[in-house]
């Protein structure tokens, strides 16, 4: 998968860079590039960190300004924690992900940059972007750690390539239950019921009957689970009828 | 705000949990559990790597074990990294964050359920929870730490709260059943299939009664529905026993 490129501008500690590549392999980014970093490069404590994501990347291009990272991409997104003065459209993570998308399926080469850990990207660099992404917080704890807010960002971008599925239920080869299997389990049941004198209110049966059923449907009994509670109703049946013979002996 | 509480079962590293308190309060949410943490609790690396986040949220709570820790909640998601043989709804963090709106929204309790860093929840736990939610990544290097596996379910459930979803099951006034009700009925239950013979095969046992507990589960009983299914399991009961005191007459 092309991705966009993720440009850590001045991360003042390795540990950071390191989790900032693992993110990114996490969601198939694999082009990371660094702007003066403060400590040396390569840095133990990044690989430390990176749990060797580093190995499964392009290798790490380090810049000495931000200008020269960006050179060759066509569009930069960056992201910002606090509210800048600038003329700029403020996406949410999801809708830069979007654009990016768009972008990337045209041919261009898309940057995501972050800023160092406490100040954040400076208005210079700022002014290199053709947007600002802002993700929404809770305003009174806001402050995101630079790994979490690369991890946000390459999360949003991997989660709209796929189509997103809501749910599925893994059901491991096991097919659901038809409905005559269904209703062939419920009069099982119900006979059951009727057998020990749980229906005994006449006036209340159809509905107890009607809710119960509802209940068992709402549990998406797979075939194997109907066989299952066919077994467990009958041995209930005949372990009374066992325990009648017993007490016969 | 309203939101899910977070549970960590088992932690093993104590900055984890700051970084996961610190990434909950970031969205919003303010309620800890800790299941059998390793190191002491509290914890000074988890304080320091939470800058602050404990004193914005409700005190931490600890407990022995993931069961106790989930008894007053009604609807429990729990996260897995790996495929699981398990016949329960594997969801989006996206849809969980859906589904867990639609709850709170109507009273539930809902909780998110994180394993040990390294080894994941245990079936035993998994078997507790509502639905898995699963987080689609590179499957090349789809390793997540602990406090960023929190973080996405927690971003995904604050950026949800922007756009709000209206209920989707109507109980039409009836409660869900909290997770201590369905423990209590889950013993009653099997209690009853001891007695009669039916959990006689000791290899399959476990087995067979985790299936069956994954199983009701998924029928997302109500308070009425499990006291209606105590009832029955009474009634058999003591039908049983009816049936052995008639035949002695």
């Amino acid at each position: 998968m092309n991705g966009p490129v993720i440009i850590l501008v001045q991360p003042q500690i390795g540990e950071n860079i390191g989790i900032a590549a693992r993110a990114m392999l996490n969601c198939g980014l694999t082009e990371l590039r660094l702007v003066a970093p403060r400590e040396n490069w390569p840095n133990e404590k990044a690989d430390r960190a990176a749990v060797g994501a580093f190995e499964l990347m392009a290798p790490v291009k380090v810049f000495d300004v931000t200008r020269d990272a960006v050179a060759d991409l066509t569009h930069v997104f960056a992201t910002t924690a606090r509210d800048r003065k600038m003329a700029k459209a403020v996406l949410h993570p999801r809708e830069a992900a979007r654009q990016s998308h768009a972008q990337l399926a045209r041919g261009a080469k898309v940057g995501y940059l972050f800023g160092p850990e406490r100040a954040g990207l400076e208005n210079d660099d700022l002014t290199l972007a053709d947007s600002l992404v802002n993700v929404p917080l809770n305003p009174a704890f806001s402050s995101l750690n630079l790994g979490q807010a690369v991890l946000l960002m390459a999360y949003e971008f991997y989660q709209i390539a796929l189509d997103l599925e809501p749910a599925r239920l893994d059901l491991h080869g096991s097919l659901p239950a038809t409905k005559a299997e269904l209703l062939n389990f419920f009069n099982h049941f119900e006979r059951a019921l009727e057998e020990c004198g749980f229906l005994r209110n006449e006036a209340q049966r159809p509905t107890m009957v009607r809710n119960l059923r509802n209940m068992w449907q709402r549990a998406y009994l797979t075939e194997q689970e109907v066989r299952t509670m066919h077994g467990i109703v009958k041995e209930l049946t005949t372990l009374r009828q066992n325990g009648v013979k017993n007490s016969k002996m």
